[in-house]
């Protein structure tokens, strides 16, 4: 892991960038005697890792107390993208715009992305425990298809919290029953791209003894600010 | 209101007992030198006002900084009943051990008990804003079906808790978007005795145009103790 930038935010926070291989990322950290539980902060569909909104989310939570990261994984943010992932994307705008189905389209477009993506996660997660001042546990934040996958296939993830926002392949659906750590599942009542009834059936789904959904009146981008509260707060029973 | 004993628990809290005309009730209040907002909380199903979980609840919220109450409404707790009353509770009774379809029964037991319990309601909130100490604004906790006529009729309820655990009479399922005060409205989401969809299709109904939803596995009585500290910062941020 290299860090090629580092800057001291004003509410304190140390905001690192990082190259690791092809993967580049972004580390936020407090001030802190003690090694740092973890979390890893993921945009839905691979939404770049600079996103204003994933940004707050991820200093808001490390001035709780934790080491928070992002990285923009194979075929996310700006990353090189094949040409059919290209196509794929190309397909979804022209869909999208003539008001056409998509779900296919996420299916072929988003269904590999999750399997590429994932690989980058767990050698992002090696790197991060690495580090000194990084302790663990380990939460996941963010993109629910990614991160049913990880929590599936990865010990190291202790406690979840989803935005159900974003579409999540079939794969990964049939995945979730094998999501056993507790978990926290947020759902825009009234998001335009994303059934109601889908992501009701998916948080049934998920295997977790310990599993809590908040709904919340409003479409895709209108989650209420007390939601990032409320998830530092869920981390906080979990990994703290 | 005649209180009829005064007792200071061991976090602080003074709990006073009360009486108002036939109307008995409880009020917990922290010392505070500020006038508190205030807190109506309501048991399901006309469940007793001393029943263990509202009082570890009432005790918690009001060492939070609330003046909590609560009351035997007409027809509750051990308040006197009518014979049409006691046989609907009878009949009740038999048709769970006999596995047969309760909710017809439940419509007439708790479709008056509510029209009932309403006045009592609105007759405690005036004689407890008259207290010194107790400023406002109210909020409602709880009982969900009282609650939607309360916050329909009355024009003091400043935010509602609603625990959908009860019964939910068609007039208030009627009167669910009448309902336009901030909410929270917490489901279990394995209720035995309490349809999900039926649930979640209240949720839908209410008026408010900020609504959420929190949904915690488990059966009625599993409600998660963070719930309780939630229901807490909810109320913080509309009555304080």
């Amino acid at each position: 892991m290299h860090f090629t930038s580092e800057q001291r935010l004003d509410d304190g926070i140390l905001q690192r960038e990082f190259t690791l291989g092809e993967i580049p990322g972004t580390l936020w950290t407090p001030e802190s005697a003690a090694p740092l539980p973890l979390i890893l902060m993921a945009h839905n569909n691979g939404l770049p890792k600079g996103e204003s909104r994933l940004v707050a989310r991820a200093r808001h939570t490390a001035a709780s107390g934790y080491a928070v990261a992002t990285i923009d994984a194979a075929g996310c943010g700006d990353r090189p993208r094949s040409a059919a992932e290209e196509q794929a994307r190309a397909d979804l705008r022209r869909a999208f715009q003539a008001g056409e189905p998509v779900d296919e389209i996420f299916e072929s477009f988003i269904g590999p992305l999750v399997e590429k993506a994932v690989p980058d996660w767990q050698t992002a997660l090696d790197a991060l425990l690495a580090l000194p001042g990084i302790g663990g546990p380990v939460g996941y934040s963010g993109w629910t298809a990614v991160g049913i996958r990880l929590a599936a296939v990865e010990p190291r993830i202790a406690a979840a919290g989803f935005f159900a926002g974003g579409y999540v392949p079939h794969a990964q659906r049939a995945e979730a029953r094998q999501v056993t750590v507790p978990l926290l599942f947020l759902l825009q009542w009234d998001d335009e791209g994303n059934p109601r009834q889908a992501a009701l059936d998916l948080f049934d789904a998920f295997g977790s003894k310990e599993k809590t959904l908040h709904a919340n009146l409003g479409g895709h981008t209108g989650t209420p600010w007390f939601e990032v509260e409320d998830g530092d707060r869920f981390f906080g029973r979990h990994l703290k």
